[in-house]
């Protein structure tokens, strides 16, 4: 942490910010320019006393230097963590794998029709929610422990793992009972209650970044699972807030790169919210896996106008098998594979 | 809610359009240009239809006309709200409420010192975080029920309301029985469960504008507490996240004039966290009061240097007793008044 | 344009909206609802008076439904504008485009240096800048008529059409003189004097989107520029400012299929600037491949360190000619190729 | 400015970055923590070789902390500058002077008319544009000389200085010819040539902050005027662009207080393009006041129905006329005064 002083600060004031770093058990260094005075603080966990520096009167700003997170960082694990979901399906390897699904559970009926046809064409894990975060509570909002049931079923029925979202520490308990993965959806971000609740619990989260949350953020919230003992967390992009209005999010592709080198967790990209049209989703898409996805998260539909939540943007089923052959072409063009 | 075809379709294609809109029970206005047409789906909670268009092929694109909230709505309610917290204070009448106190809740000590300050220095309500969201889960996390237990002492010994934050539905009844304001923050914002959790309780709600939340959201999340039956609901614009970096967030005060005329709620603002930093949160304070605020939220402290969260935006007692007269100034200017 | 008058809007009031309309030669469309009209006022340009009834007291809000831009539009031009650059480019045909060079023309030798380096790679147009926008007035600006000889030079050596940027209305004849594509910069998105300059010269223009200009506002900058006869316009996406700072911007890859939809014109993006960060261009350098880009711009120096502008973004030569290669790969795996 | 190291960066590495340093003029101030360096570079214009340093590989990142501009900063000059317009106007004083205005001028007549009243409210300066930089080719473009010849007029007959807009270098003559201060736009904030052309004329320049820029980049932008031996620079926060739609841009008011700390040029702010609905432009009018403007522009206009450009947001003369006398009043609450 680097401490930079106001201009012309007295020697009794730079006193009193060196003797608080050595109060707190560290070794001050002080580099004087002509009117500046910037003072290092650095060590294990320095940045946490950030704040305290930034109280002060004499303290012109404060620069972190190292990192505020610890087990998501590359720093504490150097190779890649690897998430084993079943046998044959382990996140973070060399194949991309496609979660794919209804946004929400609305039938037992329609997650069957949906399921079977994204396992047809390929996709690996089924995705599709029970508990639906809303911005209106006159919406539709999910068909709760039933809807998971029904996920169970399907998933028994076609070998092939879930994921579904847990909105609330009091429903982690059913997520975790009833599917592979737990998803923690965007607006939950920085719900630390909740984000310590999967912490505790054994399957593997998805975790999704938040409209306005920054790639820092986003792995400090990892960080409050990880801390719980959960290991097992994917970090998701789904697309960020910005002026920009012809697509519904933006979304931030450098992330993958940035996050590959910041942490060890498996980064899965959800071009779907992302982008918001679905003519639009198979470009997008094709991007995720060119910038090094280790994972998808597509909506499909097979009648999207009958679709009780995001009906425009969830793929056909046609659309939806012909872009798993192209998602594949671009997969092995960058050293990795869908199929 | 207005439905814009693409260019050129068919008859057929408009007929599917019209008829979906008759079997929901509306009428279809039909609008023809020369290549372009539109059709108006207006009537009650029309707007709650809109995915299932926007999911149709032959749908360019849905404008929404109407409000999707209702309770929150102006419409709803013509008059302001007004919140009485007990026999003198009741906010949104003619004057400015200033909540004032810590960021947290650190001792009792700490907290009794800086209440009687504020309070001094004509602060009508006692603010206090007992439970913390921090970024970092390696943060102090707040005193918990301890905290609430001297909220209490202090509110009684001062005659004083106070206001603290909910970060989590088993939190609520804690809040509910020890403060007088349930507050949820900005981070909670679209925390469903949450916010139905306050909206099942009696006492008062400061619901804290997201850092990437519209007013359309905000008033949707509003809706959320109102159609459970707590119909007294703050709203708090307390900054959001654009680009700009040498301060905290950026405060969007145009909020203000957008959501008195949207709603009938009283709003409250949060130059603390608004912009971050102590030197200059009094001239935004001002800006708050003049743009029409019915109250303000402001951290004070009386060592910030060792304050445990936010001491880089609280004020010093004193800063904020002069302060406290400046905006009793601005108040009269426009009309209202603070002492 | 959708014309939505306030509630209860009086019968004197619409027919002051409706008599307007017709005055300017247009068919009302009037839909009443309860208690909403709305106003349909559809056909050629009618979007071009929006102002005057947004400024309408009984006009609650104006949407459009006719694109502003009519020569860039996809309505204008079916087909897919192909840019003929010389005998064997065509920018906007099956081939990614790969323009590269360093970000200033810094010395003769330094580009001839880094010309035959790309061009050995297999960049087809090689960039460098002789004006150089500088957000600081103290940094290099640039060789400015000298650095554009260099490049005619470099040109006629290599056989290498060239791309430099015009800043100002009395630089465009010099570009239009010496290179073979005048670009606009992000900077001068909205210079509209130079917009028409660079419409008026023969020369192809490569027009880059500004740090906070929507898709909207690209294509009627585009549209500055065709409506003075340069039909040879390519759009440039280079990233958008947001609230993520751990990358120079936020590239919105979003946009190529958006505008792919919009317009008729080729899409070159840059990742260089996008992200700013050395080691994470060529990853995004693939996703813009994979998404539908028609060409890259990316810089290239052989000495970065050494750079007097955008060191920290430039690709090593031994950088850029592993990632030609897996370019070429992408691009093949999308049914275009590099080489 | 502090560089940091990458991690366990190798002795030669870090002597390349002292060695540099060195070669530089500058004395390196290392410290050197368990596994991280970092190394100060402290003195007059540091800051200029920052890109040279983030280029090399060994670099992690690099911190400012010294300004990049000079003439605009408080270090520069400590008291505000007071720029004297005649005899009875200086800008930057205890008064707050009040522009107002047409957006456009669209005829000798309404620019009298609309002066006269704006005038008899109390407004100091007049506003209005002879040049308009409009998004699409095919809006009203303004009436160029002409109008600049009737500002000429009314500004003689009314005893009004005036203000006006110049979009190209090639218009700077005009404007210091015919009006009092030259305003530079929005959309020109970053237009280099543009800058530098007001910077060696006369008139005092109002220089309007960009939708995308930031503070540092606007005082940056100050500094190309001031570089080129003009000191009479107002800057203006007009809005920046941000996710909210519901007005035009988001007012950015907390740049008041941290340009006022940070330079001594006046501030001017325009509510009018900030929030861009006419029914609010008075609520944040009263918060620029309050926040510490040193003056305001205002669009007025007496039939905005009829306004070529910027219906939506001018006042009436009589909503004009009561809001300079709220004006006062907010500005006498915080010591100032608008008459």
């Amino acid at each position: 942490m680097i401490i930079v002083l106001k201009k012309n600060a007295k020697k009794k004031e730079i006193m009193t910010v060196t003797n608080k770093i050595k109060a707190l058990g560290y070794k001050p260094h002080i580099s004087v320019g002509k009117d500046i005075t910037i003072i290092g603080m650095i060590g294990d966990c320095a940045e946490k006393y950030r704040n305290a520096f930034e109280a002060m009167d004499v303290v012109e700003h404060v620069s972190e230097i190292q990192k505020p997170y610890k087990l998501a960082s590359r720093e504490f694990r150097k190779e890649n963590t690897v998430i084993k979901i079943n046998k044959s399906i382990e996140i973070g390897n060399k194949k991309v794998y496609i979660m794919a699904g209804p946004c929400s559970i609305e039938s037992k009926e329609l997650l069957f029709e949906t399921a079977k046809m994204v396992k047809d064409a390929g996709a690996t894990i089924l995705r599709g929610g029970a508990f639906k975060p809303r911005s209106s509570p006159y919406a539709f909002q999910g068909l709760g422990e039933n809807g998971l049931k029904y996920m169970k079923m399907a998933s028994a029925k076609l070998y092939m793992p879930t994921v579904s979202e847990a909105m609330a520490v009091e429903q982690v308990g059913l997520l975790s009972k009833y599917c592979d993965i737990v998803q923690i959806g965007a607006r939950n971000i920085q719900n630390y209650e909740l984000l310590k609740a999967v912490g505790k619990q054994q399957k593997p989260v998805l975790l999704k970044r938040g409209m306005a949350t920054t790639i820092k953020e986003l792995l400090l919230s990892a960080e409050y699972i990880l801390s719980q003992g959960n290991y097992n967390v994917m970090l998701c992009e789904r697309g960020i807030r910005t002026f920009e209005d012809s697509t519904r999010f933006t979304m931030d592709l450098s992330a993958v790169p940035v996050l590959k080198k910041l942490t060890h967790l498996p980064i899965i990209l959800d071009p779907s919210h992302g982008i918001g049209i679905r003519e639009h989703v198979g470009a997008m898409a094709k991007a995720c896996v060119a910038v090094g996805a280790d994972g998808l998260i597509i909506e499909v539909h097979p009648r999207p106008e009958e679709a009780l939540s995001d009906g425009q943007q969830s793929l056909l089923p046609d659309q939806f098998k012909i872009l798993m052959k192209e998602l594949d072409l671009v997969a092995r063009a960058v050293g990795r594979e869908v199929f």
